[in-house]
C-alpha cells in the first residue's frame, strides 16, 4: 500500500478534483479503489499507463470488453477510416446490416438482432420483449446475477440479498421479479412451474457474482423447464458472448436460449449492446406488424452507429474462426491451474474458479458454485491480494474477475504468477 | 416518390437484406421511411451521401446530436489522437474529470455530473435518483413528452394517449406515472399538489412531440409548484442542452431544474448521456456516503469512455462562448420566418414552430402549443412535404423536427426554402 501511495501522487491530486464533480469521485463506483484509484493516461495492448507513468498489466480489460487488448492497430485503422466517413449518421447504413448478419452467423440462437448502446439497455429491451411475447409480467433472475442498471433486475446481487442494489425502485416494479438459486436444479424447477414467468434471465457464467460457470446440466434443465412452461430463457451473454466460443456460452455448452443479451466484446472497444432471437419473437419490435398495444419498443439515438459497428464487426471477424478464442481458452485453463498450484504449495485455501479466458480467486476451502460461497470467502484477503498485485504493476479491479486478451503475452501471465507467488510468500 | 424510387435502387436492395436480420429492417423504427429508407454511405458537414450517390442536405443531423455537423475535422483530429491512447480504459482518467467540470461550468444547475451511454439511461438514472432522494414513488411526465425507452416514461407520447409506447410494461411499473398537460399551468398545479410526486420530468421543448417550446411562464410556475410540494423538477435537456444556449434551456429561459438529463450534443457524435444536479442529490450515488438501502445505483461498462469524453469536451469548448449558438439561433429565427412566409403567400395553413435552431412545420391553422394540436394537424401532408424534400435532396426524417448545425451553409438553407416553394407551387 505504501508503495502504491508513493507511486501515484498525480492520481491522488486528480481524485481530489474528481470528488468535486463526481459522486464518490468516479464515473461508476466499481472503478473506485481504496484509498483512491489511479488515473489512466494511455492504454495499449495488455498495458495501462497511469498519469504517474506507472505501467500495469491489465486483467480488467475494460470490464472484459477488450478481448483483443486495448486499441488493436488493425481494428483502429478501420475505425479511423470510418470516422472520416461519419461517426453517427442517425440513418440506415450498410454496416449495421453486415454487423447484424455477422452476429446472426456466429450466435446460434440469434436469427435477428437489434443493437443498443449498452448491456443495461439490452437487458431492459430483452426483459420487455419477453414480457411482450408471453403476455406475462413475472420474470426470474438468479442470486448473484448482474445484468446492469435496469430496475427489475437489480435484486439479489450481493448480501444481504434481500436488499436491492439501488434505492428508488418502486414496489410495483419489484413485485414481479422472482429470485432463484444458481446452479440448483431442484431449487428452480418448482418455482418456474408455479410462477407463470415471462422469462428466466441467467448469466452462463456469473460475472460480478464471482466468475462461476453455470453447470451444463443446470442450464439444460433450465432450458427444458422453461420450454415446458411457456417461459422464455434469456441468456445474458454480455461477458460470455464472443469469449467462451465465437458463438458464446450457448455454443460452448450447446444449450440455446430464446433471447440472447450481448454487449462488451461486441463493440470492439466502443459502447454497445444487442439483443438477438428468433423472428417470431423479435418481430414484436416491428410496428408495421404489431401495432400498439402489442408493439414492443426498442430504439435510441446512437443505436448501430457506424463507429461501433466498424469496430465490432472487425472484432467479430477476427474471432470468427475460433483460433484466438481456443488459444485463449487453453491459456486460461493453464493459468487457473498454475495459480491454484501456487496457493496449494503453501496450503493457502484458495479456489481458483472460472472458465475459458476468465478467472478468479476466492480465499476459502469451500467449493464455489454459487454466490453465497463467494461471499463466505475471505473478501479482505482477496482485496489485499489484488492490492499487492496493483502495487506491483498487475491490475485487477480489487475483488473482481480477471480476463485474458489476445494482447497478453507469455511474460504478462508469468508476471501475474510471479507476483502471486510473492504475495503468498510474504503473507503465509 | 417516383424520383426517390428511381434514384435509390441500391438502398432498396440493402433494405431487402436488412429485413432478414432486423425487425422492420432498421435499428430504430423512427429511421424507417416509406417505402424504404436510403442507406447512408458517408456524411460530412451538412451532407449525407447515400449508397446510390445521392446527396442530401441533412436537417435530421443524427437525431439533432450533431450541432457542428457530421465529423467536424477539428473534433475528429482529437478523437483520432485519443484512439491511439485507448478507446475504453474501464478505469478512471483525467478527461472524465475535465468533461464533467466543463458540463458543470456550462449548465447552471449541474454542480455534479454522472455520464451514461445514452439519453434513455440518463432518464432512467435521473428518475430513480429523484425517487431515491424524495423517498416517493410517483412521477409525472407530460403529454407528448419523449424521454427514451425507460418503462415509467413510455406513457402518453402520441395518440391514442391511453396506449403506452410499448408492450411488456407491467401494471406495477405504470401505476406510479402521472400524465400532465403541457403548457397548461392550471392543469398541472392541482395534480402536483395532490400527488406527492418524486419528480416532474419535462422537455423544455417538446421534441418528438412536435418541436413545441414550453412557455417560460409555464416552466416558472412548474418550478414554483414543484418547490412548494417537495417534488424535484427534472429537465430533459437531451435535445435543448448545449443548443438553446451554452447552458441549455435552463440558461436560455432562466428557470433551473433540480436534475438535468443530457445527451446528444454532449457526445460530440459519440454515444452519451448524463445527469447533473446539486451535490445534495447527486451524492446519493456515492455508496461511501449512502449505504444500501439508500444508495442510488448508477454505472455502466462504457460510461465516461475516453473517446466520447474527447469528442464531447471538444464540442462543448467550441460552444462555450456562445458565438456559434447565438448565430444558429438567429439563423433559426430567420429560417422559421421565411418558411412561414412561403406558406402564407399561398394561404397554406401551416404553423412553423420551434425555437433556437430547431424548427418544424405543422399543416394546420391552429396555434400549436401542445401535442394534441400537433396530431390534429394534417400529418399526411407533412409526410408528403418531407417526401418531396427528400426526393429533392433535402433530408428530414418524415414528420420529424429539423435542426440547424454550424455546418449548414447559406446555400443549404436557401435550398430548403427553394424546395419548399417548389412543393407549395406544385400542391397549392
Amino acid at each position: 500500500m505504501n508503495r502504491y501511495l508513493a507511486n501515484t501522487q498525480k492520481s491522488r491530486q486528480l481524485y481530489e478534483k474528481a470528488k468535486r464533480v463526481f459522486p464518490s469521485g468516479v464515473s461508476y463506483f466499481i472503478r473506485h479503489m481504496d484509498p483512491y484509484p489511479f488515473y489512466t493516461a494511455k492504454a495499449r495492448g495488455s498495458r495501462l499507463v497511469d498519469v504517474d507513468k506507472n505501467e500495469y498489466i491489465d486483467f480488467w480489460m475494460g470490464h472484459y470488453a477488450l478481448i483483443l487488448g486495448h486499441s488493436p492497430p488493425e481494428i483502429m485503422r478501420e475505425v479511423k477510416r470510418q470516422i472520416e466517413k461519419g461517426t453517427h449518421y442517425g440513418t440506415c447504413h450498410e454496416l449495421e446490416i453486415t454487423s447484424a448478419e455477422q452476429v446472426a452467423k456466429m450466435v446460434p440462437s440469434a436469427e435477428m438482432v437489434r443493437f443498443t448502446n449498452s448491456g443495461t439497455e439490452a437487458s431492459m429491451y430483452a426483459t420487455r420483449l419477453a414480457r411482450s411475447y408471453t403476455k406475462r409480467d413475472r420474470i426470474a433472475k438468479f442470486e448473484g446475477g448482474w445484468h446492469g442498471g435496469y430496475d427489475p433486475l437489480l435484486l439479489a446481487v450481493k448480501p444481504p440479498f434481500d436488499l436491492s442494489e439501488s434505492s428508488g425502485l418502486t414496489d410495483g416494479t419489484l413485485k414481479d421479479t422472482v429470485v432463484l438459486p444458481f446452479n440448483d436444479v431442484n431449487g428452480v424447477e418448482d418455482a418456474i412451474k408455479k410462477e407463470e414467468l415471462a422469462a428466466v434471465v441467467v448469466e452462463p457464467v456469473l460475472g460480478a457474482g464471482g466468475c462461476i460457470p453455470a453447470r451444463k446440466e443446470f442450464l439444460k434443465a433450465l432450458r427444458q423447464v422453461c420450454s415446458e412452461n411457456g417461459t422464455l430463457l434469456v441468456f445474458d451473454e454480455i461477458i460470455t458472448g464472443f469469449r467462451l466460443a465465437p458463438g458464446g456460452a450457448q455454443q460452448f455448452l450447446g444449450v440455446l436460449p430464446d433471447i440472447t443479451v450481448m454487449g462488451k466484446i461486441l463493440g470492439g472497444g466502443f459502447p454497445v449492446g444487442a439483443i438477438g432471437g428468433p423472428r417470431e419473437i423479435m418481430d414484436l419490435m416491428d410496428p408495421l406488424l404489431y401495432a400498439r398495444p402489442n408493439f414492443s419498443f426498442h430504439g435510441g439515438t446512437f443505436c448501430a452507429n457506424p463507429v461501433t459497428m466498424t469496430a465490432g464487426l472487425a472484432t467479430l471477424k477476427t474471432l470468427e474462426n475460433g483460433t484466438i478464442i481456443s488459444d485463449l481458452n487453453k491459456r486460461g485453463a493453464k493459468l487457473r491451474q498454475e495459480l491454484a498450484s501456487i496457493f496449494e504449495r503453501k496450503d493457502v485455501d484458495v479456489q481458483v474458479v472460472g472458465t475459458s479466458s476468465l478467472f478468479h480467486t476466492h480465499f476459502t476451502d469451500e467449493e464455489i458454485d454459487n454466490v453465497h460461497a463467494v461471499f463466505r470467502a475471505d473478501r479482505d484477503k482477496l482485496a489485499q491480494y489484488h492490492t499487492h498485485l496493483i502495487a506491483n504493476g498487475v491490475f485487477f479491479l480489487p475483488t473482481k474477475t480477471g480476463a485474458l486478451s489476445a494482447a497478453h503475452t507469455k511474460t504478462d501471465l508469468e508476471e501475474l504468477l510471479i507476483e502471486t507467488e510473492d504475495y503468498v510468500r510474504n503473507n503465509y
